[in-house]
């Protein structure tokens, strides 16, 4: 974690290099045991506000839990300011990736003050768990999510081009399904129409709004076949990148003799004209 | 957008080719603050209508929304007219893509005069927003939109046929479960029945009919079953072919000698006239 | 066609022969007349009885559709009796695809003086329309059926092993929600809770039988992140064959120089050592 | 089976060996003519707790199936025993894969003296039908089974990956939900807002409980899109990693001199030594 707050050396009190192998490192001994206790305690945070959730049981737990939901408030509040405090541009670390997660596990308590029922979006805190990758030193893991996403972002313009088809799509049928269908079977509007056409053409199909006319049912099901037709298209271009991804990680190097590139790792020798690869 | 309307030379008054450059192109500054504007009022006239549709609005504010929708629509005629006037050959224009877009977004106000309901239509303007690709400047995202299309195009074939062969399980498995289930159960007609096996094989799967005999719920187990087996069948086509299509795509380098480009990466020499290609 | 019923030469009468051209070949110009006219036809046949199956077209229309699809049973019985003379070898014929297919569009009609409902099954009829193939002189298509079925051949094994998996988690989680929920929420015995395992792991969700206990509704997420993970192993089994049906098919000639193979059909030189490629 | 438990030849009187035969071995006369008849019993026993669940049936015959369940139990009984005796190590083949099952297969039965209801957990014996798969000597389904299970295994990190971004997604919609609804809309709690949360992402869409106020509908909508995004990816993934096994699964050939194989289809050469490879 040193990319980002490295201490200065020459104000480094002994405790606060202490603190920071605590709350940052991840490979010292006392990092480590930090690391999968701050884990535990998000965990447990999440599972109260759950629990508290339950009518059964907030009626009669509720106060001890509310109580410990506030302790772990506390906790969490007094290791924001630590990391704040440890590294030497606190600004830099309050606007990092890490740093707004932190804060945003904080806040719902502190608008429970004010805002009834905000204390449920404590959930929030369940995005610390991505820190996970970091602590459990999955260097590997970093990677596999890096050529998910890679791929995603080679994506991303063919799924903007897609997303606003899809938009075309649900608006034009959900006015069309209200105009046919209309109020008195469950279409109150354009709008919940295109709730509809977007359930529809993503197969979830709740059930809850359904065509009842033939001519309803007869644009739904076009729709459907729509919908059928398109769901092929995320996947493909997603698969598509991913395994030019995965194949372009294979081939480095080309043959010294004639030329012919495309071995897989393991090669010692051109499969083309026998020529020792380099390594 | 010289391609359809090159406005001509000899006729040109001077306020033409102003207002050709305002409508149709995307380069001028003039020309994007045109286009922008144009897309926000697209997006607010939908927006209206979606808004109208809601029925406690509509009885408050039905009227002023109604008003601003007539404005829109005059606005759009005049642009419309304009479009027609400051090319060369209206006609053309009229019967390109974006043109006949432009005219469907204007019918449905005038056709709400007639027929109620119809205004709703005006969603249809959410079409003219795809000329986004071509204001944007986004010859890239058109060029995205074409891999897109081109592997579809090239896949049409096979998606016949396998919409045929859908067709074919749709009507078979329809009057089985109108056979097996019967009116009773909510399966009023074999129509009724296919629109529901539709529902089925697609995963979409309502639930507002559903067989609730045990043979009824034993063929639509097999039916689910074909379904899942199939549903694979358009996403590999489609994820075939756009490998396929990304991979020979990725081959830019041409031929020193006779121009042929569309090489393989492995490529070293022109598999057109057999020259050393350049790495 | 000439595959399975070559004319014998020696008793070949005219009519004999003007028959077999009429009704078996389809690039003779009244051999297209009556592929046409046939599909027509059964495309009538099939909707007459979609449109008797309707309880209000029924009980108004009910004996003109009857007496409809009697004459058009008549012309198909007629049609299957010449098919069958104009042949040398009639049994082959009348075990052959089309000629099972043909017997099947028959039988329903005649079955429905013994049993009620039978005619319904009249839409088996569709299933000749899959001759459109042969008739539409769709060499191409049979290419691309051929491939696509090649894929799902070569794949079988593969979902052979996978379909054994499905009934294996079908079987447990059906009883497992069915010990869980009991008959009192719906799930009446092992085999609707099997029948819901089904729906639900396919994604397909009806939702006329869900969990309501939270223990139930665990279960069912299991289930669910159990299908999730599943559903890509068909689309990933079809997919990869397809891709790879796809692939073969491109590279046939190898380099007589230097061996180098997988060119492109286009390819004129080596794309390896540049020699001139045999075409 | 000789893998696990061949008996000792020292001390193998006849019947011994006569028995390990019958139970363990496939390919001999009495070895396949027990493995068929032991697949039928399996699959009779489990059509029996079907039956048995079935209402109308239990009431009818429930004593006569039950007596028949006892007989199926008794027998596997005794078919463990004999299992556990003609192996050399008793306890190598308990903790066997199959030994496992075998167990799990007899234990339901013993438990419903003590615990009602925990008898129809007998369908766990379908998990003996695995069995089949060396039962029908088929290597090749092995093989396939591996290269299926292989790519699951290749891809399991990106799946961990993506498994957790699911459970952080689903928490904080599963939280929204339950402010935004409310336990008067269905949404008792945050848990079953998770559960719905997945119902919704994974396209399930049981719509036993869906949003009806249109802030939550927004957000369904927002949770469905994502969902329709993210369904791509373990496709995707699955899909990329079995065609790259497909890929270097195809080569047979391995080298004369060194003897690697696992060479690609284009290869000419050795990638290990160097040495020509046979056409």
């Amino acid at each position: 974690m040193a990319r980002f707050y490295t201490p200065a050396p020459n104000e480094s009190t002994k405790w606060r290099q202490f603190l920071f192998d605590v709350v940052f490192e991840h490979d010292t001994k006392r990092g480590k045991w930090y690391d999968v206790t701050l884990i535990c305690i998000i965990l447990l945070s999440v599972g109260v506000t759950l629990l508290d959730s339950i009518d059964g049981i907030n009626t009669e737990y509720g106060n001890v839990l509310l109580q410990m939901e506030w302790v772990f408030t506390v906790l969490f509040t007094v290791e924001y300011v630590v990391r704040l405090m440890v590294v030497t541009h606190p600004l830099r670390f309050a606007r990092s990736f890490y740093g707004v997660i932190d804060l945003l596990a904080l806040l719902p308590m502190y608008l429970s003050l004010f805002f009834a029922g905000a204390h449920y979006l404590v959930v929030l805190r369940i995005l610390r768990i991505l820190r996970i990758f970091e602590i459990l030193h999955m260097r590997r893991y970093t990677k596999e999510t890096s050529v998910l996403l890679d791929s995603l972002y080679k994506s991303w313009r063919k799924i903007f081009v897609f997303l606003l088809a899809m938009l075309t799509i649900i608006t034009i049928f959900g006015a069309i399904i209200f105009i046919i269908e209309g109020p008195e079977n469950g279409f109150t509007s354009i709008p919940t129409g295109m709730y509809w056409a977007l359930v529809s053409v993503s197969t979830v199909g709740y059930g809850d709004i359904s065509p009842v006319t033939p001519l309803g049912q007869f644009f739904a099901s076009v729709l459907i076949l729509i919908g059928y037709g398109i769901i092929a298209v995320p996947t493909g271009i997603y698969t598509a990148e991913l395994a030019a991804s995965l194949q372009k990680r294979g081939d480095g190097r080309a043959c010294g003799a004639c030329g012919h590139s495309g071995h897989e790792h393991t090669a010692h020798f051109c499969m083309q004209c026998g020529e020792k690869l380099n390594a």
